[in-house]
């Protein structure tokens, strides 16, 4: 049997709409089911012309496009003020991370509904954090009212993510749905997403990999990287996830690739602690041990193998081990010393065998 | 590799809190956090003497008792009446479906936010839908302002449950979670919820007959049972939900006892059309075969086995098939004709092994 089920679980109220060529139909939809007369239609440089279309289709009003990483504090105040100047009742958000962030900082002063679409993996869609960045400082903050009303999934706006991309940014989701199941607000409940969305990318890279072309493998690892926006929001940010912060952050580490290589070592580390956990990643990859299913999966999809690979270096690892240490969570299924984190980097950085 | 993703999944906002013992606590820790001055609590008989320990620790204004069956109007007339008197900005309900049915009706006129303490596993509290009965003719709707914006489960509040209720209605609770794998609206979403409620319910009704005191299992039959109202309430009615309604209002059969009896012809009837979800539903019992494990967990659990044993007359099956004909869900991953309904029911009556 079972621990004791103690918990608090927020589930955050959105509409999802899944299908292959069917956005500019689903936003058009949306717009129409939402009753909003003066559609914002924002989009980042790589989506332009598919966002002209949703704007054409669901006759938006302005076609935005001043959009930058990270929401620039300047950007938002002059997009703010155009949805403004036009009496804007709804925002519909084409493209990843900068479009959406654009989105939920025009929302959060002006409570507007947005409808998103996403085109890449990061998964801000499925969540109710929003971020500003003023003078290289990112403020961050939680709000229901920038959680987009209905996401709109659409396979075909990713079949130009090349293969390489697709598995770093799809491992590293896949990551986040692991990190969860021992995350600080880990439960039951976000545990059964994480664990569908592990299974729903494991079998979708899969197939991407196998053939670029087949949108249902594009359509699992969508599916399955909404999940671990979901889950992850929801559990929190568990250690791979605070491996991964420092080693982006004070080594500049690109992003998807680190979550991608670090993520095994800290499976073997943490397995043995935490059994239900570990038999929930098992069982969603097919597989009857958890490490070894995901090596597997990883080898088919020759994914990133070390550290050294995007330029850390062996003298860098004492000092990360001393700024990870700062912030392990309490949550942790295991004690982690600093020996045990030099262990786990050192092979995350030479891509030793687990 | 899977079907194509095409679905459209709306996710019902809630926040969900579970604590064996804490559930007096947690409705006023609730009550704090939404900031709600004058308190009304709704009960019904059975669950007066904890409604009154909830309502002395959230400081509540009204605690309120006239409750019945099915909401007739004028019952929901009267406690609207009580809580537009009172000033009332908060609902809390206290009990099984007609508490529960009780609040909405009021929410339903008045916005009032609801916080919901189920005894039961009936699900009510995890729905956006509402009843009310006039003149014995019951109107239901839709509508997300009577969805409670928190739950609180306490398992020590279904200790009063003998074993044998809380096995029918915790199978009811599983035939929801399997149902609604082939309903109208079934997507990967609501089955990943159906399946850890499947999990749940299998592991908590086994520990509860085992140990009826044994509070974890308890717990583990409330979570499955709150999920079995969420894929439920999201995937809509399936085979089995309609057979079940036909003969539990033409007849006049128990109805927990009805679900527990007729799912497994349900199961065996459609598994051979719906591999994936069979494959679901074997995983989540822990068996390799859907229909064994069901089978399996039945046996352990001496459920109910013949619709005979609660009146059903044999020359009732022809009728009864008649009138189940008429409202197959067109969903269904199998053609069912009116030979294939007399045989499942026939079979259901008979307690035919399967």
């Amino acid at each position: 049997m079972t621990d004791r089920l103690v918990f608090a679980h927020q589930t955050l109220g959105q509409r999802v709409l899944f299908g292959s060529g069917l956005a500019a139909v689903n936003v058009a939809a949306e717009v129409d089911r939402l009753g909003a007369d003066t559609v914002m239609v924002i989009t980042g440089g790589h989506d332009k012309d598919f966002a002209a279309r949703v704007a054409h289709q669901a006759k938006a009003t302005l076609l935005y496009d001043d959009v930058a990483p990270h929401v620039p504090l300047e950007k938002a105040e002059k997009a703010r003020a155009a949805a403004e100047e036009h009496g804007v009742d709804l925002v519909v958000c084409v493209g990843g991370g900068s479009a959406i962030g654009l989105a939920k900082a025009i929302a959060l002063t002006s409570r507007l509904p947005i409808i998103a679409v996403p085109t890449t993996y990061a998964g801000s869609e499925a969540t109710n954090v929003w971020g500003i960045t003023e003078a290289s400082h990112k403020t961050t903050g939680v709000d229901d009212g920038v959680l987009p009303v209905s996401v709109i999934y659409d396979a075909e706006l990713t079949l130009s993510l090349s293969v390489e991309l697709s598995v770093a940014s799809g491992l590293n989701a896949l990551a986040h749905c692991v990190d969860s199941l021992w995350a600080p607000r880990a439960d039951p409940i976000n545990a059964a997403m994480a664990a569908e969305g592990i299974r729903a990318l494991s079998a979708g890279l899969s197939a991407l990999n196998t053939d670029p072309r087949d949108l249902r493998g594009r359509e699992q690892t969508q599916y399955g990287a909404y999940l671990s926006a979901v889950a992850f929001s929801s559990a929190g940010s568990g250690l791979h996830h605070k491996i991964c912060h420092v080693l982006g952050g004070a080594y500049d580490l690109p992003h998807a690739q680190t979550h991608a290589t670090v993520l095994p070592y800290v499976l073997a580390f943490n397995a043995p602690a935490a059994p239900e956990a570990a038999s929930r990643i098992a069982t969603a990859l097919g597989h009857s041990d958890a490490l070894e299913g995901l090596n597997q999966l990883r080898k088919v999809l020759k994914a990133p193998v070390a550290l050294r690979d995007y330029g850390l270096k062996e003298t860098d690892l004492a000092e990360a081990a001393d700024l990870i240490l700062k912030v392990i969570p309490p949550s942790n299924p295991r004690n982690v010393t600093q020996q045990d984190l030099l262990t786990l980097l050192h092979g995350a950085w030479s891509g030793a065998d687990l």
